[in-house]
């Protein structure tokens, strides 16, 4: 699958998974609802104030299908956890944010005693596809890791790998970006880039290419690597960037998107459901590819045989 | 000007100045000084290996014209001393790195006895022509500062606004650029984001409008801003980029250049003198962008009236 709108073909073709949205009582977050249904994305689950719902619905003309339950939870907190109850106990496979902070659902999937904690790194990734390009990229994490530790890295590895497979691309190739392709002790960018690749190397990352340091053009662009004499079976084709802090990431996101035109659909990847955690300020294209990303990293978890997903 | 073609117009358009080319015994650097001269950009100083410069030329039919003088100095260091030297004693006005390492030439401009040392923080400026945008975007640090402190940001932003007033940007509109547009005591760079504005209100960065933080999209789009409702001087019209290290700015300069087709061209700054400081992988493009902007910075430094500038 080479663009996002594959993606969303893919997901259409499979039997829909259902997705627990917690407090959906929101006209953007109801109309994706109702294009995810009706277009055979997925199905929902809506935890919140139902007479808020009922009232939104009819004022903007959402028509909800058969495909859509809704439960009357209109306390926050009590919506989260009853939304991530829901995938623990069978009735629903994904996750997602409605109107209410991210941390307040985040904090309830990570819940140690009722949330859906796995390793304990939950972290954001992006897939873009990007004009021109053969692949699409899954930047990680532009969104929730300030400045991750090594170890952090090395799950935030992992996580956006579980995505790459839910696309099909079965070894991801991983380049942790850096300034510069040589490792310099005063740039830890660098220094973590080139320990990440060694502990893949080693099988302390399983299932992954890891090469790195590189810079972005070296990352992406065969004809950049090959210019620069970079022998690595992960220059010029890398599925997977990583970047090294939230500001690098930030700033290739918004670059991809408002510059050069990218489309991109991201996803919380790293508890035992996938998280749907579309902002304001994304487009209604966002959100369905986000939707779709879920549903197959979701799949892919159930082929894997881990318990949570349930057709 | 809006276009990096300007930029070159409006230079051709001056009485040349010179520049002192430090190990000039290289083909792509040759190539350079003589279209350069050709297309009346500049003159030139060229310190190196007489014999060898003389065979590049002869092989690679390069014709230096009457705007071109030839030092034999074969020693390297020296080339880079005596280099910097013909800026102090006027012969020259802008200093250009040849087939030396950029470290050396940087160690000649700030060597505090024969050096061209200002304030002790040279910084690298990027001008970028991104194609749909309205204005040029100054981007800073890309190359130099790994992780510059709040007085090096200050200075940063100094040295940029020097390169913004030669391309007539009077008073420059500064978004120091973080993932989010809140204070946030946990990321760094959105603490110095509200130090530098601040600073810039109270009169310690003169001549500069400084407002952030902002991430990049609510730093150079309008309608991106506007539907965050960011009420701003600076938002959505940045004219300097200022990122919070070396590896944003690395991923946004790359992503601007090979993703989203942007011109660029960059000059070192901070010195009594512009040195260019191109690099092998830059195309034939960007080095005259270089050339064109390291003249107009030195152009509008003659005009306020610093010495080192002889017509």
């Amino acid at each position: 699958m080479n663009s996002l709108q594959s993606v969303l073909e893919k997901v259409r073709q499979k039997p829909n998974l259902r997705i627990a949205v917690a407090a959906a009582e929101d006209k953007d977050v109801l109309r994706a609802v109702e294009e995810a249904c009706d277009s055979s994305i997925a199905q929902f689950l809506l935890f919140g104030d139902e007479s808020r719902m009922k009232a939104i619905t009819d004022r903007e003309r959402i028509s909800l299908s058969s495909g859509v339950e809704i439960r009357h939870v209109p306390d926050l907190n009590e919506a989260c956890r009853q939304a991530v109850m829901s995938v623990q106990t069978g009735e629903a496979d994904i996750v997602m944010k409605g109107l209410v902070d991210t941390s307040l659902i985040l904090k309830a999937v990570l819940d140690r005693e009722h949330g859906l904690r796995d390793h304990g790194v939950l972290s954001h990734v992006a897939v873009f596809e990007v004009p021109g390009a053969e692949r699409l990229w899954l930047v990680t994490d532009a969104a929730m890791h300030i400045a991750p530790t090594l170890e952090q890295k090395v799950e935030i590895i992992k996580n956006a790998a579980a995505v790459a497979r839910s696309l099909n691309i079965e070894i991801p190739r991983v380049a942790p970006i850096a300034a510069i392709e040589k490792v310099n002790p005063d740039m830890p960018a660098t220094v973590d880039a080139a320990l990440l690749s060694k502990m893949a190397e080693r099988g302390q990352i399983p299932g992954v290419e890891v090469d790195g340091p590189l810079a972005l053009d070296n990352a992406i662009s065969p004809q950049a690597a090959e210019h620069k004499g970079i022998k690595s079976r992960v220059a010029g084709k890398a599925d997977i960037l990583l970047l090294p802090d939230i500001e690098s990431g930030n700033v290739l996101y918004k670059s991809l998107t408002i510059v050069a035109g990218a489309r991109v659909g991201g996803i919380v990847v790293g508890g035992r459901a996938p998280v749907i955690v579309t902002s304001r300020a994304d487009t209604h294209e966002t959100k369905m590819y986000a939707i779709a990303l879920a549903v197959m990293t979701a799949y892919r978890s159930y082929q894997e045989m881990k318990p949570l997903v349930h057709l």
